[in-house]
């Protein structure tokens, strides 16, 4: 059960504002285990998977015993780097993972920490498979990692409520600034979420105190532009601005991605696609003709730390912790886990899941959370979503900017 | 010189995260002329100029006493309604002036505070000449409001730091953000400024710190589709990620916008503008070929409160206090300034200037704060920005959200 040696932790796909808190907490754990003998030194991967098998590592020791780890935590996106490489399967490319054990062999690693999302979760689940096989011990963990919260198996995905809280807050933000004026006018937000509408589902919250949008779609629910055109209208019936919040994976009954059908030939005599709320916003001016604008949250939904939950990031130093305890004792081909305990006031705890049951899997918002006619969400979501974007990071400033930590 | 009667505000123009805290102000001194037995009530005007027309008035007199105020001076966006109406002038539209008399004598209102822009400040510009000729005493003050920092005769404009705070966190958040993969990719950020490229002029500041665009391009110096593939290519010599920030209005030299080149139909046929932004996206496509992005910042810019600078939200209830206290002194056909005073470190008194100056006036961002080959911020310019946005506003939250107030 007692392994000695040395550990690794790699980020892989999309940044989000609370990875480097999470990778903060396998390095926390990591100390822990150094303090009993377990792990020597704890190396991190530059650009994931890539970067260990370029042997691109860097030495995350110091941080065990540095206040650093504090502002790491606040800092946005992967500071390790991260890549969107997957590993083939062994038959397909068995060399890769020889070439990985032969890394790990070299660099006496019997830990490896992986944060990421679906895509990741494979990685792990395929060398953990492989690692079985050798005589050679290696623990290998996931930790999750993701704004789409679309895992399986984890109450929610850490990065899930910091991403939440800057949506909810812009969609506030923008229904005070929309409604200051009394001429007719539709303003259409896109929001992130291919697959899953989580995030589109957050921009109901500020409803709680009456600030939220008019009218929410998610990819969940088929979009019918009839049915939208009719929503539209029956809101500019009770007042002028209409706020309307979509995912950008909303998609017809037939499959079709609304933004696909938004194709259009640019300046270069090119086809383009438009993102759904672009498409919307044309729709509005072709059938009701007022105003209207789109807005689409774009990348500042997955970075900015400055407005990031304090449950996020708490829950995402937790569970990167938490994986460090799970290697130490003998885990491996599972990924920390999240889970929300019952009772009225929110709390969660730690736990684990057996790797297979989350890799490629997708987790999309349950019935229960849309309304009937599907452009809205229930009670039961809101109750589900709020408690992750509770409490505020105190963040470090200076020169009137938040304050990054850089691993060089 | 004593002149005694009632009081109205109103908010006029596109709303910015700072214009509450103005009305705040406008607030907090009328609080004191109602101490000297100088005001009675204040009225605040429902959708500025407009809802004076209308006699769409609300009373401000309890807020001379409540911590209200506080929250009121952190809620984005006008709180009492905008408008866009413009007055004609007095020679095409008397009537308008002769309805604005009768109310301000059937409401014993002598004061009148309109915070807004360029176009609200040629309101305050026509009703004071008006003004001067009527056996009626009435006082006119402007009060300076806009995102654009484009106002002659002051320093900056209140709302300008606030929204570059917003810009210059989100900017080095997507530099973080943009920097986790090894792919050749551009993302190309638009802000908000069709005339004066102040805001975008912001984007550098996370430069200090190397953490900042490493392309800004604004509407003051021509741009070239040829110059700006090889400022692009130049920099992906370096590094795989190239960040650039540009100005919603960058033009090329025959003054064409850059954002009108790129019409293309749409899916229903018509002919739509795209963003500057989408124009370069496609046109890096075209001519480079890596992987590209654009993002435009949209609406959180004038009304992301939860970032606000501290500075901004200071001087813009400062500015607003002190049209009360020009009032008091007997100007009138004046808009309330702010002034940088000489020195090391950044300080600022308000003063006041005649409206006649202001009305309609544009202020560009001048040449020495841009770089020779018009493609970055200089020092000077940067050393100009920064201080308006130091410091962080304390936000009161509220089920994980900012809160608000309200004006019924």
């Amino acid at each position: 059960m007692k392994l000695i040696g040395n550990a690794v932790v790699g980020q892989s796909g999309g940044p989000t504002a609370a990875i480097n808190a999470t990778l903060a907490g396998v390095i926390e754990g990591c100390a822990e285990l150094c303090e009993l003998g377990l792990i020597g030194k704890l190396y991190g991967m530059k650009n994931g998977i890539e970067g260990l098998l370029n042997e691109a590592l860097c030495d995350l020791t110091p941080l065990f015993n540095s206040s650093d780890r504090e502002l790491l935590k606040v800092t946005p996106a992967a500071a390790l780097g991260s890549c969107r490489r997957r590993l083939k399967s062994h038959d397909v490319d068995g060399a890769t993972y020889e070439r990985l054990l032969e890394i790990f062999k070299k660099y006496d690693i019997r830990y490896f920490f992986y944060i990421g999302g679906n895509d990741s979760m494979d990685t792990v689940y395929k060398l953990s498979e492989y690692a079985k096989g050798q005589s050679y011990e290696l623990r290998v963990i996931g930790v999750p990692k993701t704004i789409d919260n679309d895992l399986q198996a984890t109450d929610h995905t850490p990065g899930f409520g910091s991403a939440a809280k800057y949506i909810a807050t812009s969609v506030k933000e923008m229904r005070r600034d929309v409604s200051v004026y009394q001429v007719k006018a539709v303003t259409i937000v896109e929001i992130m979420g291919r697959d899953a509408g989580w995030l589109t589902a957050a921009s109901a919250l500020p409803n709680i105190t009456g600030d939220g949008p008019d009218l929410i779609y998610l990819p969940e629910r088929a979009f019918s532009f009839e049915s939208f055109i009719e929503d539209v209208n029956e809101v500019l019936k009770t007042k002028p601005a209409v706020l309307v919040c979509v995912s950008e994976g909303i998609r017809f009954a037939d499959g079709r991605y609304v933004a696909a059908s938004g194709a259009a030939a640019d300046g270069f005599g090119h086809v383009q696609l438009s993102g759904a709320g672009k498409v919307l916003e044309h729709l509005v001016k072709e059938k009701i003709g007022c105003k209207v604008r789109s807005v689409e949250l774009n990348l500042p939904q997955r970075c900015a730390s400055h407005i990031a939950s304090l449950t996020d990031i708490n829950e995402a130093v937790g569970v990167g912790k938490s994986a460090a305890h799970l290697a130490k004792d003998g885990k491996s081909g599972v990924m920390a886990t999240i889970l929300r305990k019952p009772g009225e006031s929110y709390s969660a705890e730690f736990g684990y899941a057996d790797i297979s049951l989350i890799a490629n899997e997708v987790k999309g918002v349950p019935v229960a959370y849309i309304n009937e006619r599907g452009n809205g969400i229930t009670k039961e979501g809101i109750d589900y979503i709020l408690p992750l974007i509770v409490g505020e990071v105190n963040i470090p400033y200076e020169n009137g900017l938040p304050k990054h930590f850089k691993i060089d």
